[in-house]
């Protein structure tokens, strides 16, 4: 290649980085300017609430995103039917120790999906901190106790997501773990790295052919005080009294908006969030913040006039937290349709201070979006990691050329993750804005170029 | 070069940075499993609380960090004198603006250092946006007025402390340029991207020869409800009562911890941050975090038993924010006793996620510190900028050879910066034990290289 060409294509790269860059600079102009996502959350936050699915909190929360995306002009506007499980907790829960005549009261909230106690559950405690120990164990010695799962989270870790994954299993799967052995109940320690006094909720399963036993996790401070009155007293009781119970299935809703791509309409970039949240706060970090950030990247393009050559869809999924059927039922009509989906991207780590993103992709595809990225170091959020993390995006493995989740840094997220702390007052306006922009640029370049 | 030299180099080398690799790991392992500093922090923000130089309880935070330090097992502490300027608020400030015969309150803060109004100041006011707008005006324009400084922290600026730079000063300088333009008072938009009804204090200064006249802060609503008021009514009144008053110098001290070197005992590395705070709020981070994350080194050290092969020294600088008097003392000291004093660090940038360091240095040394930086990527702080930022260290430029600022996301800085929001419960454990993990690290590496 002549020097004079290598020459011309230096410059037309350079000066095609440096239009893309401009570009950026003004949806970022626009959304740290603008306090519209912090109305929209502070409304979604304290005029609807917690948003569980099935509830009629919800419903509102389908209407209301639904107008809040009309009012930013996309080309089409429609709600997907989803059919969501419909759980809900009924009377808060009441839990306490009785030893030697002794009695304390424990802070607990029964997890997700979780069967009731039918009246008051009394048992004596078997303490355990791994698979392998409840595995060794005679089945006679857990046989008519509760199992109590008490394996902290790692502080040691430096990234609080993967220690939240090393011991989430304990959530997930303890119940059905316990039954088997024939526990009549399951605790676990909260998922957090905060010694406090808030239990923290999330999913749990069952199995097919396996007794359903309550599954109830237990704030941090409750778990260390049942775990040093066990040690004085093994033989100490339980008692348990929970309300929690499933409904039947409920009709919803995954609300999305499209703006056509002008030159490759056929081709969806999507950027999406979970509507849904537990019963427990307000929902805020936990998606809240995820909502209105990919609500905003339509609000951005449509506001600065900003043209995408693909079709532009935002997607705020109904029923992560108990299953993700929003999540399964959109990548199943895509499938369906054959759609040609370029990348489909998620906010759902909180709403803190991006860093960049994490994905799953080719390698090839991989190596053209650090390229990318290198256009988001200004703003911080040029790092592009592997293994994305929104659950929404799961069942579009395969789908997408390219699944991304907006990477924030977590080390506020385990402290109100789940629980009656993950309200409006947690949240910075500017982290949002920040996270916001790198969603908006990330869809600029999927657009632009395509893969 | 031989290959089997060249690979006994590379072996050398990586052997060292694994060794170097385990060590931080350590550091890191104690600070995150250990509540030592936010027990420390709770102390110092509920039981001292602000602790403006010169004050009752700026005394009390010497007395108590030299408790906590003593703790620690350092080889030496000592307090090292220095005289501050002592400056009170006095009663709260009260302000309104008078418009066509109706009124409204304005919430104001005098700055650090202002001289009060001496009764109630009644004057028109006059709006400048910049320097060049003020110096155009006729004096007799300003003559007898207030100048309104309303010039906004720029919210495009990707990192707010640039914006906080570009805007800073209209506080520092305002009271001087307003004076000399005849002007009786001085009022600051607050330095903040935030939109409320707090009031940011900060450091002002006058200049020999100028009239000093009253400057104080307006919250950002306020600011923007005068500015508006002008629109209309051009001729208002503001209304000022400003109690605060500058009295005599007072005695007080850094405080300083060594663990002496095991191999270079005369090299210094030292790690710092700032004992005073403003008077509003609790002065939790700013610079609360700093200090118990500078203590915390000592802590880990002495803890893990790693010995450091240059002394490692503590400092806890007393009045950074009214003239930076303990900084300036403590340089002079070093550069009198000609001391060899391999890198300052110091933590003021709030106690957020740290992303690695900012600092100044010869490029070659810059270059070696990139390079160890390498080992703090896994815990998301190897990140090396241009520029630090510790107020306390710019006395010791070209005395140290190396000056470094943790460098810290600052989105949630100056929504709290200088104002009674500035409280232990913005701070996040997690987040402030990264940051004294960060440090750790880099003073184990200063300390076994040397420069």
């Amino acid at each position: 290649m002549s020097v004079c060409l290598i020459m011309i294509l230096l410059f037309a790269g350079s000066a095609t980085a440096q239009q893309d860059s401009i570009l950026i600079r003004k949806l970022y102009d626009e959304t740290l300017q603008q306090d519209v996502m912090d109305v929209n959350l502070r409304y979604l936050t304290s005029k609807i609430g917690a948003r569980i699915s099935g509830s009629a909190q919800a419903r509102q929360a389908v209407q209301w995103a639904a107008t809040v995306l009309s009012g930013y002009h996309p080309d089409s506007l429609y709600l997907q039917p989803v059919t969501v499980p419909h759980w809900v907790r009924g009377e808060k829960e009441l839990a306490g120790l009785v030893s030697n005549g002794a009695s304390a009261s424990l802070d607990i909230c029964a997890l997700g999906g979780s069967v009731g106690t039918n009246g008051i559950l009394t048992a004596q405690v078997i303490e355990v901190r791994s698979w392998q120990e409840l595995a060794a164990m005679d089945d006679k010695l857990v046989n008519g106790k509760i199992v109590f799962f008490n394996r902290p989270m790692d502080a040691r870790e430096p990234e609080p997501f993967k220690a939240y994954l090393a011991a989430v299993d304990q959530r997930a799967m303890g119940a059905i773990a316990a039954a088997k052995k024939g526990a009549v109940g399951a605790l676990i320690r909260s998922l957090t790295l905060s010694k406090d006094d808030y239990p923290h909720t999330g999913a749990m399963s069952y199995e097919d052919g396996v007794t359903k036993i309550p599954a109830a996790a237990l704030s941090t401070n409750s778990a260390d005080h049942l775990s040093a009155a066990l040690q004085s007293d093994p033989s100490l009781k339980v008692m348990l009294q929970m309300n929690c119970k499933q409904l039947p299935d409920e009709q919803s809703y995954n609300v999305i908006a499209e703006l056509k791509g002008t030159r490759y309409p056929q081709e969806i970039v999507s950027v999406g969030a979970h509507l849904d949240s537990w019963d427990l706060g307000e929902g805020a970090s936990d998606d809240g913040t995820g909502i209105v950030q990919a609500m905003e990247v339509l609000r951005l393009f449509t506001t600065t006039g900003i043209k995408p050559d693909r079709t532009l869809r935002i997607i705020l999924y109904m029923n992560e937290e108990a299953g993700a059927h929003g999540g399964k039922k959109y990548a199943s009509v895509v499938k369906a349709g054959k759609e040609v989906h370029v990348a489909a991207i998620e906010s759902d780590a909180g709403g803190f201070i991006p860093r960049g993103f994490r994905m799953d992709a080719s390698p090839a595809v991989i190596a053209r979006v650090k390229k990318w990225a290198q256009l988001l170091v200004p703003y911080n959020a040029g790092d592009i990691r592997l293994q994305q993390r929104g659950v929404d995006l799961v069942p579009m493995q395969g789908i997408a050329k390219a699944l991304l989740s907006l990477d924030c840094d977590d080390s506020r997220l385990f402290y109100i993750h789940h629980t009656v702390l993950d309200t409006y007052e947690k949240v910075n306006p500017r982290e949002v804005s920040m996270g916001a922009g790198a969603m908006a640029a990330m869809v600029l370049l999927f657009c632009k170029y395509g893969l």
